[in-house]
């Protein structure tokens, strides 16, 4: 069977049980944002990586090489929040360069990567270069201490426990199609796609206030609140109405005319966290990180969108249907 | 200016620059074999990355995917070695996949990365999985604790100094060559070029019995002698007599019709480590690593062959010129 028959999750599975029950002090492996391990000392670190490959998850042609240094950094970063970090990280960069760049827009890069750095108490610590014939890619790691002295696995959410998510979504999809079009970076929801901010205080503020199980919105809110559904053996249902949308969005969405609570629900590269807490908890979580209250952990499995009443919501139009994770 | 233009050396020269400055406790940055930096409970850990692209630094006809994932993770051991390293650490692994690859080919790579993993202390964490449509390629990072609680950085070296290597030179090189011809897997040099072997507990003895610089040889003896002489500004004598080449590196140079002592000098990927060290300490450090005294550091610059009078070597046909690093 070949990889592509076999999907990526499939893969990822059939690797990760190979390394299951070899050596060492891993606190938490394979299948979370980062794998987290203790240190002889008892100190917890998480430790992720990433590539972005041109083509594949970067255009150059709508992408300026300063926003991929700096988002290549923030989405490792953007891990490390999902765990409940916050503490100082080091980041590895491997390029691997066709020949053909300008040495000037790698520096470009490497200005973003470094000034990513600088905000959020990280430390470009090297990297290597290689030759790559045909695409551009950057390869990132991270590894960072957990100041909370514990994680945030997707595993903890429970039943009857309340949904939260940080900031807004919806906003670097639509900022992406802007893009796409040819339209300006300075655009807000441009620069929501370009320069995401990972959300490394709101991670650790939510580990210390109690909260269960977290994630970052890379592939889009119900996906990526449905791996927390797999990994905690739960469902949930998401309050359509209560979905955070912020005013650039809604505006960006009239402009292009697109659906923006689609982009919110489906569109991905967020970086907000999405993370579960007992209920009584959950509006001081709301009120001190901030963020908003979305839905609720379920019995049973899959993500389900709801309206006002309660009810499972029911699409005006096809394509809301895959919406719904099994 | 291109890439291809500015030289490998000259980009990361470039890029380097940029990093500097910025915030954190980062002890041996970018240039080294690994990057150190220092916890804030005062440890020390080092970190480091690579990647292999298929047809650049791997080639499938004759590199068995087990011993690819086996290598991936040992030359990332490798660097941790040269900078005297020796205790536990952690691996993450990203894949990028052209999607034709056979699943069952990604589990024996799995398996070579797990096996050499067990072997050497060491724990794959995680990793990711991406799309690359043309190539597969292998990115590896590695953090790992410094058990010596200090480091050889390339920089130490000071004239006067003995030059030490581990093991023998040159049995990758004609492994290689031998594989390039279809020659079998189980040759003793094809086994050393497919499964290089870490010097982990070699590196952390040579710190602990006061070695000054170290560097592990991956571009070939001469260049990466020529490595610790640009960081530490000094020169070196190799003595060419004092080489150590294996009786079977030996037996297979004469059944290629090839220079074994060319292989040892330039061929690479040894993985060995050139050690410097305090003349009156060579000869322990010779005995307890063990390793084989093979020159002396001298003041001004660069690597010089040299014979048994210690006359600069006159190469008997050209060739060797270019083995003299400015």
């Amino acid at each position: 069977m070949k990889v592509s028959e076999s999907g990526e999750f499939g893969l990822i599975d059939a690797l990760r049980r190979l390394l299951e029950g070899a050596e060492g002090d891993l606190v938490c492996g394979a299948g979370d944002d980062a794998a987290v391990f203790r240190d002889s000392a008892g100190r917890l670190w998480a430790y992720t990586a990433d590539a972005l490959v041109e083509g594949v998850h970067f255009m150059p042609a709508y992408t300026p090489w300063y926003s991929l240094g700096f988002k290549a950094l923030a989405v490792n970063l953007s891990d490390l929040a999902a765990m409940g970090g916050g503490g100082p990280s080091y980041a590895l960069v491997v390029l691997g360069l066709r020949g053909e760049e300008e040495v000037s827009r790698m520096e470009e890069m490497y200005r973003g990567l470094s000034d990513c750095a600088r905000r959020f108490s990280c430390r470009v610590a090297g990297g290597d270069v290689v030759h790559s014939p045909e695409r551009t890619f950057l390869s990132v790691s991270l590894v960072g201490t957990l100041e909370g002295e514990g994680f945030l696995a997707r595993s903890g959410a429970r039943p009857g426990q309340a949904v939260l998510i940080t900031g807004t979504l919806g906003d670097s999809w639509l900022g992406l199609q802007l893009l796409m079009r040819g339209g300006g970076t300075d655009d807000p929801c441009a620069r929501r796609h370009l320069y995401p901010e990972p959300r490394l205080e709101e991670g650790l503020a939510a580990f210390r206030l109690g909260a269960t199980a977290a994630i970052d919105v890379s592939d889009g809110l119900l996906r990526d609140a449905g791996h927390i559904c797999e990994e905690s053996g739960v469902g949930m249902e998401i309050y359509m109405e209560s979905i955070p949308i912020s005013e650039d969005a809604r505006r960006l969405a009239v402009e292009l005319g697109m659906d923006p609570l689609r982009a919110a629900l489906a569109g991905g590269e967020d970086y907000e966290l999405v993370i579960t807490v007992d209920e009584r908890l959950a509006p001081l979580l709301a009120e001190k990180l901030p963020a908003t209250i979305i839905g609720r952990v379920t019995e049973g499995e899959g993500v389900v969108l709801v309206d006002a009443e309660g009810r499972p919501f029911a699409a005006p139009e096809t394509g809301y249907e895959h919406f719904r994770e099994a």
